[in-house]
Parts: structure tokens; sequence; C-alpha cells
């Protein structure tokens, strides 16, 4: 197995996965549309390549961190595409949330070129990627694993697999983010309700966090309320996103979420009243009659 | 202060206070609908009384932890209720989850009759009640807390003091409900979601109990779908009535709360389509087109 390996879009995720793999000991060739991210990451080791295509004729695993479906269906067969310049029986890795038909379609298309595919999203947030701290939930072929076996631990804690089909790993990260997107809308709910009756939502905080209404993003979210700050950690439009690609998973087999799609409407709200690009907690602001923390009064 | 001390109403979580205050010394009254039930627990140390005011006329603190807010009326104010058999000055403390403008009108009815109160809701459920481990969510004046100070510890692991308005415990103990609720229903949503994707829910369990989409609910009730037992512990229709209670309290003061409001309506189907009494994770029962683990093939 060659030491080489591709890591194409350094957006938060993708840098802190390349760092983690240099930090690994693995010769790291990157490319990011914004040239001189590549190439300030090469400054500290690794080489910055002009396109998918240079990165991947010289490595055997390349792995794709872009933002959408959209883009990770460019990164293999737009121009200077990846998929054309690997060699055949070269691993391409899957990491950003995609619908799981879409994971599985282009699983198709590698293999029918003689190219192996793993479905892997991943999961923990800038921080814990570049501590090489992060959850991945994986699918694919043992053949896909055993290309990537010695890749996978630097860059994630947990590695779940589950299972060979493509799409089973992108199917569990949408389930992820049904519950993650609905539990910030409720807590953001829960925590205006407050308000509106008067309560301390530091009291609040400190009771919900010990109590049977705990979640791990009433937990991590709050304390932006709390503090007034909606600097975008993940921003409000990355949950209209995720949550409409799980509406839209759900939607092909007319499967109904009324909670998804409840929450959906919460965060488009945010999103169209001018949030878009603040904290995800920032779909707090859509609830009227209330002075959050942190915001003087009118 | 006298180590007489009442507890009226003698469910799974009075049983549990009655108890515990036994275990800590105090010498325990009770009376209960259920008049066996009474005797039964004063087989063991205790005195079982015949009505409210009987247990009143010897304690000088009395907790009520019957269903709901008509029967917490009926316990003071009721045929031979407590508050006209109770000596001035003393304390009468609601554990039960009621709305926050009931709490706050009892304390006044008491007050006028120179009668303590104290808003105590508890959350923890039957096991942890029986072991002197709750969670209370209180508040009330420096007069009725001193009535209590040996009790509480007793009763509860944690004792959030939420300042000295009565209705304040019961607002953050709804709150709590609101969000237990809405993430029991996600929970349901998101393992229904993954069983008509054809993940296993194991797995599924697995990795959203290690990712950021977990929940206090999702880890606690999520393992009955998987055992496909719905013995209740906490059954559907306390939700019917507790996310009500929600519902009602924001309604006063024409609150929005969407994802409250559906979540409502989930355990509003699961329970006329005939799963009132079934543990509160059988609202995963409202979803069609999809096969339960535990269930066989029809």
């Amino acid at each position: 197995m060659s030491s080489h390996v591709g890591v194409i879009g350094l957006g938060a995720m993708g840098l802190g996965i390349a760092q983690s793999l240099r930090r690994g000991g693995f010769e790291v060739q990157v490319c990011d549309l914004r040239r001189e991210i590549a190439v300030e990451f090469a400054s500290n080791g690794g080489i910055a390549c002009a396109s998918p295509a240079a990165v991947a004729s010289a490595c055997e695993v390349v792995f794709s961190v872009v933002v959408n479906a959209e883009q990770t269906e460019s990164v293999p067969f737009g121009r200077d595409g990846a998929a054309a310049a690997m060699a055949p029986g070269s691993l391409f890795v899957v990491c950003s949330t995609v619908p799981p038909a879409f994971a599985a379609a282009i699983a198709e298309r590698l293999a029918a070129m003689k190219l192996l595919f793993l479905d892997a999203p991943i999961s923990g947030g800038p921080v814990r990627a570049a501590a090489g701290q992060l959850t991945m939930m994986t699918a694919g072929s043992s053949e896909a694993y055993a290309k990537c076996e010695a890749m996978l631990p630097v860059i994630a804690a947990r590695v779940f697999r589950l299972g060979d089909a493509p799409g089973n790993g992108s199917k569990v990260k949408i389930i992820n983010q049904l519950l993650a997107g609905v539990h910030i809308a409720a807590a953001a709910e829960a925590m205006a309700l407050g308000i509106r009756e008067g309560v301390s939502p530091q009291a609040l905080y400190e009771v919900i966090t010990h109590s049977a209404g705990n979640s791990w993003m009433f937990e991590n979210r709050m304390p932006h309320v709390l503090a007034g700050d909606y600097s975008p950690l993940s921003a409000v439009d990355i949950f209209v996103k995720d949550l409409g690609l799980v509406l839209d998973t759900a939607r092909a087999s007319k499967f109904p979420l009324p909670l998804t799609a409840a929450a959906h409407q919460m965060f488009m709200l945010a999103s169209t009243a001018g949030y878009a690009k603040e904290d995800d907690a920032a779909v707090i602001k859509i609830f009227p009659g209330i002075r959050l923390p942190g915001k003087k009064p009118d």
C-alpha cells in the first residue's frame, strides 16, 4: 500500500482530516478551489495540487470532503476529475453528508471504472476533525476497507462499519442529522418558553442538563444562547440542507416525518429571517415576544 | 421541628418518597384512595391514615404526590382535605406535575389559611424515587424551605432552588417534559426511518448513542423498541397529559411551540390507536410501513 493519500476539499473538516493523515505519517496531496489554502497546508508538509485529477494520479486512496452532493459528484466526474486519473483498484472515499441513493449511484459509476468506493460520512465538528477524533459511519466492500485500514484510525476515534452496501453510512448519518436538527430546534423552543415564562435561562440550563430532558445538542448549543454569541460553529443553513436531505430520502418511499418537517420549517424561517449564516442555535430567534440573553432592550 | 411527616398518594413515586422518608428516620403517615396500599406500607413502619385530614392533623409537613392537578386540588381542599386540619405555619409540598398557574393559585389559597407551600415537582422515575435519588425542581419561601430542610435530602439527590415564586418549579418541570416528550417522539421517528431504510436498528442505536444526535431519552427508551417490549414504565398517556400542560401554559400567553404541538399529536395518535397504556416508546407504532423488532410477520 502506498503512503500517498489525497484529500480534496480543505474546509474545516477536510483540513482536519488532511492534518490528521499528515500527522499519521502519510504523504498527503491536497487540492481545494481556493488554491491558497492548499498551498498553505503544504507549507507544513504535503503536496498542493491544482486539480482532483492531479491528486488522484499519485494516490491510491482519495478522500473527498466537500460541501454537498453536487460538489461531491464533480470531484471524480467533473472537469479534471479524479476518477479518470485513478489507477484500477484505487479507492474513492466520500466523507460529505449526501443522499444515500446518491452515494450508491457514485459507487456504481466508480465500479464500472474498476474503482473502489467507501461511503464514510463523519461527525464531530472541526475541533475533533483536527484532533483525529472524528466519528465515521462507513459502508463498503472488504476490498475498500483493506485499502484504507491504516488511515481511518488516524482520522477517527470511532469507525462504525455498517455493512457492504454503499449508502448505509449515509443513511445512518442523515438519521443522526435528523436527531441533531430536531434536538437543536427543541432546545431553542424549550429555552424560548422558559424565557417567556420568566425562568432564569441559566437555571433552566443547569436543571435540564441534569434531567431526563437533556440532549447532546441542548448541552452543546444552549451555551451559545446564554452567551448571546451566534458566531457560526455550524450554521443555520447546514440544517436547512441536512433536514432537507432527510425529508427527500423519506419522501422517496412516502414515509412521514412530522417532527423533522416541523424542525425544517423552523430552520428555514430562521434562514430567511436573516440568520442563515449564524450559528444553528440562532433558530431561537424565530420566537417572538422574548428578549434573549445578550440582547439590549430596543 | 416534628419528626412526623405526611405523604398523600402512594403511586410509584409517592411510595418511593414515603419509603425514603421512613428510611431517613421520619415517622411517616400516609394515605391513598386504595386503603390497602397505605396499610401495607405501614406494616413496615409508619401510620396508615384514612384521609388527608387525618394525615395532616398530626404532621407539620405534608407531601402530595398524586396524579394530576385535579387530584392535587382535592388533597388540601376536597372532602376530608388536609388544609383545614393543618396547624398554622405548617407546610404543604406538591410533587405532582401541574400547571404553573395552578401551583401559584394553590399557594395563594394556603397562604390565606396561614399555611406554607412548596412547589416541588420531581423527576427520575420509580427506581430513583425508591432510592431517595430524585431530582426536585423547587420554588417557595425561605420559611417553606426551613420546614423541610431535613427531608428533601433523603428524598432527592439534587434539589434545584428556583426562587421564591411558587410556580417556578412547575415551569421548569413542564419545560423538562417538553424536551422529554419531543425527544421520545424524535427517537421513535429516527428509529422508524432507519428501519424503513433497511438499517439495522441495533447498529443505529450503537452509532447514535455515540454521536451528536443522542439524547437521554433516545438512549433510555429505544432499548424498549429493540427488545419489542412495551411494558409501561411511563405510559403514552402521560405525555398526552404533560405535553398538553405545556401547550396550555404557552397558549395562555399566545406563545408558539411547533415541535411540542407536533409531538403531542403523535402521542395522541398513538393513544387513540390503542397504545394509551403502553410504554411511551410505543409512539413508534404510529409509523406505517415498517416491521418493528419483536413483531412477527403478519
